[in-house]
């Protein structure tokens, strides 16, 4: 084993050398004759490591982590929450798998929950005031899950309380153009009730397009057609598939920004300034509640007026109409919905976890890795399949960390935030606590939340088309007294059954495989009756997603053709990647598209708030054969450990998947001697910003006299800059360079998306830095302050000062830009 | 030769070695067998090399730089002001004595100039609107330098166009309370024109305070009192003195802020984002000019009224009235005054000029050492003082390094900025251009601006009190049939004559010594009819003076004690310093005074809006034998290098001094191994900024329930981690530490200051980050947020929207201080 040999040699020696005198040691005495340590030696990324690491993974492991985490609701700072917050200090304290060091730190934060004296409802009355139909108050309790003191009821976090009461309206996606729409076809929307459903606008912004149009209150449901691919009855739904059930109702944050919302740029400490509630935006502005298709139905079905649009119909089994209120000769005749929230604002403390793995030649430059812990229930695949995965990865690290066979170069820091489901809550309190800190050292940002969205390792190997099952069944079956033919169960524990599942699952560890098929034939054999109703070659073909900016595409691209795929095949995650999504690009042909960064998960303050590179990976179901918005249970009560193991990923080798990935990502980040952010990939962004801007809005800035000339230099002379620094960094790679002169590159690449930040760029958006990935909101794929400023000025007069914000807007992105390239050239050029 | 041999072996081979790599020549290719690059070895601050710097920096060139530098006006963006750029270039191109390499670049601002077709005009005007008196639009042409097309008129820039004309009022300084005081006094203001004086208030603040009471338009004159020690009669002033005569005018800048007044946060490229005039804000709202004390004489004691208040009056031999208007019985009875002022805006191009050396180990940590070019008119004190030194430095330096001889550990940046007179234009629009790699990589900004303030080396050595002057008329003296007895002057070129000024001054050098004598003498000869009047002793005992923030306290003192002082004594700058300026420090005892950082010069954008560790130096008047508000003939056509040559520093060993102190400086920080910024003396600033809140603000706080609590415990942990970071570095020292573990500690030291920027801190003051060192106006000395926002407070009811922001600020504080303890603490701690 050679690794063991450079081990004993390099990291061995230079590491723990380095490391008792960099971590808290600089006091050693010395006498003039001790040596000079001698962790100026090059070390780099350990491919056996890497490849011991990789087969550490278990599947198995992932699942029980997901099974403990996920066995009672965790909404944050519940009991419960509290309660993982130990097991992940008790983990990561580990003697034997733990890390350096972890710590849980609290901020005190503004959540909002339901009353439990006071119910939400939502209700239809009539005239004289009779209740004539309430909706569910909570999700049916069909797996024995839904129910108890433990599972909030659905609500719209920080949806102001009120009873408004009125006509109802459909009101589709809820969008400013939705609004519009229904304005134009004359509907009256004073007073009313919207009913909307999610997706198109964010869930706060339902509410507030609705406000502006004097809508009173705003109903959201999930259409089946959004989520279930239309299908809606119970025999088709969870636990019959992973579709969503009829009571099943997606909770979540209505509230606009993101972090704490009493402390806007400062950490939320108990002594920390709050802003008077008085003082607060970003809040729905009239009551919101949301509620499952069943109700949805019941509602929509029974409205009067002129038929919805094309476009807005859904999967409900009716025509849906606009209203306003119920159709004449109905039931629900005259008669209007009130919604009724009295949700509540608590300050509450909300508990950070952080671990650490301290870095032995660089211990300042830090590789983060986190996930939020809280749920909106049993969050089993929000978040718990991120959570299940950081264990498992901390775990196989720790364990070589604890031995003394390993310790990475650069520090690795695992987080495990608090609240993300209120807002990004811990995270984001997190960076403006250690904002200048974390700026100066943070290499990169890895985000692992929902690590599986869908199930991707259960189509059969070879050409056909069947199912696992429906192969299995042609190789083992038997006739059921009960089920006719199915497939045949050995008893476990004799080493013979299992064996094809290994090849089937490609799961290279006898250990590993031997844990994982044991417990997966437990699961069938005790749970057959869901198992016959799983079509589950509909999503077979599942496939690897990521989204980041472009520093981060090479080292994902590099771990993923590392990475075998979870499915039969032998193709490694890329190979399978590009066959879903991949897009042209102009440097390197056919390659697998990495999405941009939103605000989804808590990678959002670290990318838009502290310039910091980031990522999110994640396994995803296939979306040619389902048009799900999201895994279908997303916030519900029915998101539980048995709707994973079942529908999600039987046999977890998806979750292990995404543990191998972003394990070789977090590895290359850490023990890289040359860090593995490939900045000049950010070459062909702002080249396609360029052009799309050139192309889409070249004439209308020509007519208002905006040259984009300067912008167009800009970009050629990052072109240019990167060009040469890769140059530069080749010929510094194939000879054997000085630490310090690695380390001075390093900084240029580590401190490239730094560069992009403009804290007084996007005044109006909290947070909000980053001039190439703030929110967009004009039509153009181009700079977002450029496309907004251009939407907003289109209509207004030459000379407008919406014309100036434009030019203002492009002059921060050349700035940005040609800064960018300034930060690329060699560091001693004027 | 010592140093010599240290060199040839460690920085001559590795230096060497690594600049060739590092430098845009990476893509060296190399074969398996070559070596490795060595620039690993330790190197630290060659002593040798600092005495030999030291050494070769001569007054003699540092005054042929001045009388070059000051031969002709060389007003911002005028050819003269181009020329000096030529200059600059060829200086630091020179292949003898350059840099590696200067470039000179452009930005487009807006400056405000007089019209030369038509002149500004201050005038008394009868009700028949006969003009009774018109000041002097020109200075007096007292020397032969007061006229010409390139000497621009008086004029008080950016003050907007406009002739008001109404009654008379003295204002004192034009302070808010100022204005007040007249309105108590029951002086109608409305349509009036106010006569102030400088000084108390910024220049554009006189203008800003008078509109807000309704006067028209504003005459700023030097009153005698605060410039001359009273004295004002053409044979007490120049060129008899060092005084201001009486036709002479400070010109300067009314605009409030700084950088480009159309780019604010952007640099003035000609594509950039321009603000439209009606937006731009900061500019005078009403007419305002400058005028002599000659002028203001007559219009003064003319006045009717009450008699100003004591502390108004001031030293131009009547008594000061406050108006409105003439006396009843004199020749300006019922005369108005009209102030006509045509100034115009210009879009100029104004240049930065920026040397290089290259540094051989850490090319990526610059050292920045700049000064302005632009005068108002000859400017000799204001700026070539300073780039006369800066000049003689980068020829010492330049010297070295064409010889090979030595290369600096760190690259030192040397930079002539443009357009500082009209608001530090040059230098903002750089930090806005380079924003990110700046504060990524700058370890600190050395400011010379004005480097010789008054006479500081004159005093004859031993017990008397005698001038230079006096002492050697006594010991070489003729009868001059004109003058009298006065220092006899010995034919030049013969060794014996300059012996004792040798002595006298201190210079080690012969060679210096005789170019410098030789010119002295000179001057001497010609001028004799001057130095007559010369009261040398006056200002006799002068002093170094320097501002910065405290980690540069440290390296100012070390270098201050190697340097002598110019005066004749064998003190250091350092025991001369103390005598002058001096305060007991908590940790040391008596310790010079460091001063802390306004807006005056081009340090402004690094330290506020960059946050880069930051001094200011210079050499200065003994301020207990003169009460000038700065030297006298500052921003006048006076200011020429004759009046250096004779008042300001005759012998130029001041200059010399601040030569080598600064040289000492910047040598240190860019050659020391472990960076000389001393963070551990911020603790003594936040201790005592912390002290003074709990003194005079923590009862008033605590009656609207605000803990000082939090700000106690981030102080204490900052003084923790710091003293913790001394005793690592110190251990560190000790052995023979890796330069990558410097590099992390020195990475510490550098972003420390980095910690205190917030940018949202202060919204409304433009480019003011840093929350220790952003403009207070509240009068407890404590941190700025905190004492103005309190002092806003003081008066509104609890739970007011002002006591709230005296919470946001102790929040904004806590976390800056926190930050700053969370950077100076282990790397690896969580």
């Amino acid at each position: 084993m050679q690794w063991v040999k450079v081990l004993g040699l390099g990291l061995g020696g230079a590491a723990l050398l380095g490391l008792g005198i960099i971590l808290g040691h600089f006091a050693i005495p010395k006498g003039t004759d001790s040596p000079a340590p001698s962790i100026s030696a090059p070390q780099d990324l350990d491919l056996e490591i890497l490849k011991t690491i990789m087969g550490q993974l278990e599947a198995s492991r992932i699942r029980e982590n997901l099974r403990e985490l996920s066995s009672e609701p965790h909404l944050a700072t519940s009991l419960r929450d509290e309660a993982l917050v130990q097991l992940l200090l008790q983990r990561w304290r580990d003697p034997v798998s733990g890390l350096d060091v972890a710590e849980a730190s609290e901020y005190e934060v503004l959540l909002s929950f339901p009353s439990q004296e006071q119910p939400n409802i939502v209700e239809v009355v009539d005239p004289t005031g009779n209740v004539l139909h309430s909706c569910l108050q909570n999700e049916e309790n069909i797996t024995g899950e839904q129910a108890g003191p433990d599972v909030v009821p659905p609500y719209a976090a920080y949806a102001p309380p009120g009873t408004p009461q009125g006509l109802l309206v459909y009101a589709n996606r809820g969008t400013e153009e939705d609004f519009k729409e229904l304005q134009a076809q004359g509907i009256r929307l004073e007073g009313t009730i919207a009913l909307t459903r999610y997706g198109g606008a964010g869930r706060g912004a339902k509410a507030v397009n609705a406000a502006k149009y004097g809508v009173a209150g705003v109903l959201v449901y999930t259409d089946p057609a959004d989520i279930n691919d239309g299908q809606s009855l119970p025999n088709e739904t969870f636990p019959n598939s992973w579709r969503l059930p009829p009571s099943g109702v997606e909770r979540g944050s209505y509230f606009e920004y993101f972090g704490d919302p009493l402390t806007p740029y400062l950490p939320a400490h108990h002594s920390s300034f709050r802003l008077d509630l008085v003082n607060v935006s970003g809040f729905p502005p009239i009551p919101a509640q949301p509620i499952g298709f069943q109700d949805a139905k019941y509602l929509l079905c029974n409205l009067d007026g002129p038929s919805a649009p094309a476009a807005w119909q859904g999967a409900l089994g009716c025509d849906y109409k606009l209203g306003p209120g119920f159709l004449p000769n109905g039931n629900l005749t005259d008669s209007q919905v009130r919604v009724s929230v009295h949700n509540q604002l608590e300050l509450r403390n909300s508990s950070n976890v952080l671990g650490m793995i301290r870095g032995a030649v660089e211990p300042d430059r830090y590789v983060l890795y986190g996930n939020h812990r809280d749920s909106w229930v049993h969050g089993a695949v929000d978040p718990s399949s991120g959570t299940a995965v950081l264990l498992e990865l901390s775990r196989v690290l720790g364990t070589l960390l604890k031995k003394g066979t390993w310790r990475p170069r650069r520090s690795i820091v695992f987080a495990s935030w608090g609240a993300e489901e209120f807002g990004l809550i811990g995270s984001t309190e997190f960076t403006e606590e250690f904002f200048s800190k974390l700026q100066e050292r943070t290499v990169a940002y890895i985000n692992v939340d929902i690590s599986v969205f869908g199930i991707g390792v259960v189509r059969s190997p070879g050409p056909s088309d069947l199912s696992i099952y429906d192969n299995w069944i042609k190789h083992f079956n038997r006739s059921s007294s009960v089920y006719g033919l199915i497939p045949s169960l050995g008893s476990l524990g004799a080493g013979s059954d299992y064996a094809p599942f290994i090849h089937f699952l490609g799961i290279s560890s006898m250990d590993i495989a031997y844990t994982y098929d044991r417990e997966f034939f437990s699961k069938l054999q005790e749970r057959t009756v869901a198992y016959i109703n799983v079509d589950i070659s509909v999503f077979a073909n599942a496939t690897f997603r990521a989204q980041g900016t472009p520093p981060v595409q090479s080292v994902i691209f590099s771990a993923t053709k590392e990475v075998r795929s979870p499915g039969p095949s032998d193709l490694s995650i890329y190979d399978n990647w590009i066959k879903h999504f991949n897009r042209s690009s102009s440097v390197y042909g056919l390659i697998p598209s990495l999405g941009s960064l939103g605000a989804g998960s808590d990678y959002a303050p670290f990318i838009h708030f502290l310039g910091i590179s980031s990522m999110d990976i994640a396994y995803t179901y296939d979306r040619s054969k389902t048009s799900a918005r999201i895994y279908p249970t997303y916030h519900t009560a029915f998101d539980t450990f048995d709707y994973v193991d079942k529908f999600v990923d039987p046999g977890f080798s998806s979750h292990q998947a995404v543990a191998r990935t972003a394990g070789n990502v977090l590895l290359r980040l850490s023990d890289s001697f040359f860090l593995p952010l490939n900045v000049s990939d950010y070459s062909e962004t702002l080249r396609s910003f360029l052009q799309a801007a050139q192309r889409d809005l070249g004439d209308l800035l020509k007519q208002h006299s905006i040259s984009l000339g300067p912008l167009v230099t800009a970009v050629e002379k990052f072109e240019a800059a990167a060009a040469s620094l890769d140059q530069r960094k080749s010929a510094l790679q194939a000879g054997s360079p000085d630490p310090l002169q690695v380390r001075m590159l390093n900084d240029q690449l580590m401190l490239l998306e730094r560069t992009f930040l403009n804290p007084r760029a996007f005044p109006e958006e909290r947070y909000y830095s980053h001039v190439l990935w703030a929110p967009r909101t004009g039509s153009v794929a181009t700079f977002p302050g450029l496309a907004n400023a251009c939407s907003k000025a289109s209509n207004t007069d030459p000379g407008s000062e919406a014309w100036a914000e434009v030019q203002r807007q492009l002059s921060i992105v050349v700035v940005a830009v040609e800064g960018a390239a300034a930060t690329l050239r060699p560091v001693a050029d004027l």
